[in-house]
């Protein structure tokens, strides 16, 4: 199966490498950059790593540095990286369902049919016929939002650029200034169509068809409907304690009408996971809001989507662990299903590695950088969640700071995945130890 | 088996809340402060929680503040706080053991003899032994040092006052000013058995009664070799990394002879699992440094000892979880034993839900004081482990932070057990869902 010799993860993670240093290179041209002298290649790459790892991180201002060609490159490397790893991802878990577990693999099938060449090959097309048609949506009605604006051309173009990139949860504006998108704050039209497009991007390839395709297929798998209920759970979790944290906040939900207030609560409650666009300057949110953010970023959401963080499921997983043992249970159920311990053991190991990662990445930064330890811890999850969202500290990381925070957004965008595929080698061992119990807690 | 219809672990939340009332009653008499003007009920029911959780938070200084009679009561809180947790703890365990496996409370028993109530009663025997022994040689060494500085009277004293507190991992101290033990920092005699006592009084009776046994016995149970290779390992790493990160701060290691340095390299690695002593400010440790000790604290001791935090074996079986599947098994194995999944499942249990009590306080926190936010995290942290540790904040706590960080002490020294116990009333549940898996990462 391996093509020449590769795995697909190993494919993911090489195919990533070449296309981020393809794009710094050309994103560090002179013609890609607004005044003509070029972008330093370590910014360049920064830039193109941040764009295919769908993150959304800039330490230049994409409007303010980048000429249109260095915007459309960026742009088009946020759909290869958003595209790419929608489907290879996909892919990924379909083979190894098909290890694994034939009766998943046909359940996915109900949605996705047949697992040959031909079928990787129809898997493909439906997920860019899905992207497509979501993006083609969002971009026409944000397009007609912003042509009595801007204009003809213009406007189309901001509207497309920042459907493809709320779709693939990437967190890039056009605005200039590292503003975001601050300015639309009180605008329905913006607000709800780019929400919109982050939520249907982090579902994750298979929920959209299996949810498309209800009718069909009558009922769904396990995995859509903790998909599902863990979106909707978070999104209300997260609108209802940022309007409550900021409702005081001057600088923030303050100032705004009433119909404002609910709108940046909402949008705001909705990019921790993991979009990267900010109608509220993030800086001026409290400290509680804040570290309420780092923990929905390092949530995230969910797996084979545009979205990062240690996803919705993985928590799924860890809560129904607590949960059953709570009601007295040796399964972990949920939903009436059984979720088997090696499936339980995969989620401890994404959600513990992924911890550790954003612990080590913090450290380095403390001492790295001259930041206070909320900005540092921010930017970390930020970027290994492949978010976007930052305290301010992005332009003024040091060049470690920039190697560090790229690497992480990489380690954020393959690791979980590739983690995933790891820990599932499994083979049942051939040496069965004996049971012995530890105390714990 | 429940006296008077309250479950073990019900005695212990109770019989703990009410000895704190009593402390806190008797502490905030004139004749236990050192004014004779008396001490705020709210600061007096504040040093009493951190006494009896063997945590050593405090807002008022122990020594400035208290009378030797108010003294006197804090150090019996302490005891009783720390043997009478021990106690309740491996008893609690004990009656775990026999509810679900017989072998397992065979091996405890080879350590401790019958559980009847003549078995209880022999239990409660070999723990006060045990203490009043490691107590009793640890304060004749600590006196031996003290008296020459400070005459008989009080260089007993003092000696005894800080073995206790230091076995039990109370951290609190008599040297004035909040400042903890940071005058001796160079010295051997006072850093090496105060290390001593903090480490064993951190394992856990059954592993000190297995290792002093283990002639008799022959083997260890994997619950002892995982607290032996759990804490050998935390030190290690601990202590190493003090050392490296410190090397060049002036404020602390810089100014220090090379064996200070390594002395307070070694103390500062033994003391956030859970201690509480220190010998270097903790405020004028790098951030890096201030946050590792974070990750320490909230790891803690191991379970039925006098330290808190989620327990060393917890994270060990977690990390075995994570190795096991990277090695391509579906059990959860380690040191040729198997961990059942119920087991695992209850770990995860204890760490998700401390996970989230300490960033809910923490958030909380933010709201209530005003201060950075990595001090904020480090009491937070340090008042589920009862560690003690701080980064100044403590005394300057507004009384809605004093209420909510005594409440954290509470929560963190008798929660995790009970969790512990709560999360284990499985019987197997009578209908068993169909298996299906979900993808994660
Ligand atoms: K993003
Ligand atoms: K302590």
């Amino acid at each position: 199966r391996p093509a020449y010799g590769f795995s697909p993860s190993q494919v993911l993670v090489l195919g990533f490498a070449l296309i981020i240093f393809l794009g710094g290179f050309l994103l560090s041209t002179p013609v890609a950059s607004r005044s003509g002298l070029g972008t330093r290649f370590l910014d360049a790459l920064f830039t193109s790593t941040s764009a295919v790892c769908v993150t959304g991180l800039v330490v230049v201002d994409t409007h303010d540095n980048f000429s249109l060609l260095g915007q459309l490159v960026i742009i088009t490397l946020i759909q290869v990286g958003g595209l790419g790893f929608m489907t290879m991802a996909t892919l990924i878990y379909l083979l190894m369902g098909k290890k694994i577990n034939l009766k998943e693999r046909l359940l996915m099938q109900e949605a996705l049919n047949s697992m040959s060449v031909q079928g990787v090959v129809r898997l493909a097309r439906h997920v860019l016929f899905a992207t497509f048609l979501i993006e083609g949506i969002g971009g026409v009605i944000l397009s007609l939002r912003f042509i009595p604006e801007m204009g003809l051309a213009k406007g189309i173009y901001y509207g497309f650029f920042h459907a493809i990139s709320a779709f693939c949860n990437a967190g890039f504006d056009l605005f200039g200034g590292f503003r975001g998108i601050t300015g639309y704050v009180e605008d329905p039209v913006v607000t709800l169509t780019i929400s919109t497009l982050i939520i249907l991007g982090g579902l994750g390839f298979t929920v959209i068809a299996e949810t498309y395709r209800f009718r069909e297929i009558k009922r769904f798998s396990l995995h859509t409907r903790l998909v599902w209920l863990m979106t909707i759970a978070l999104v209300i979790i997260g609108s209802v304690s940022v309007f409550l944290l900021e409702l005081n906040n001057p600088k923030t939900l303050g100032i705004l009408s009433w119909s404002g207030k609910l709108l940046a609560s909402y949008f705001q409650g909705v990019t921790p996971r993991t979009a990267g666009y900010n109608t509220l300057a993030i800086l001026d949110l409290r400290p509680a809001t804040q570290f309420f953010m780092v923990i929905l970023m390092f949530i995230g959401a969910s797996p084979g989507s545009t979205g990062g963080g240690i996803k919705t499921t993985t928590l799924a997983t860890l809560l129904a662990a607590v949960w059953s043992m709570r009601n007295g249970k040796i399964d972990v159920g949920i939903m009436e299903r059984r979720i088997p311990p090696d499936n339980v053991y995969k989620a401890i190991g994404i959600a513990v590695l992924s911890g550790l990662l954003v612990m080590m990445v913090t450290m380095l930064l403390t001492i790295s950088e001259n930041a206070n330890f909320l900005a540092l811890l921010f930017e970390a999850t930020s970027a290994f969640g492949t978010v976007g969202l930052t305290m301010g500290l992005t332009p003024n990381l040091s060049d470690f700071g920039r190697i560090l925070i790229a690497l992480t957004m990489f380690a954020g965008r393959v690791g979980p995945l590739t983690l995933a595929v790891a820990l599932n080698n499994g083979e049942p061992s051939k040496i069965r130890y004996p049971e012995e119990r530890v105390m714990v807690g």
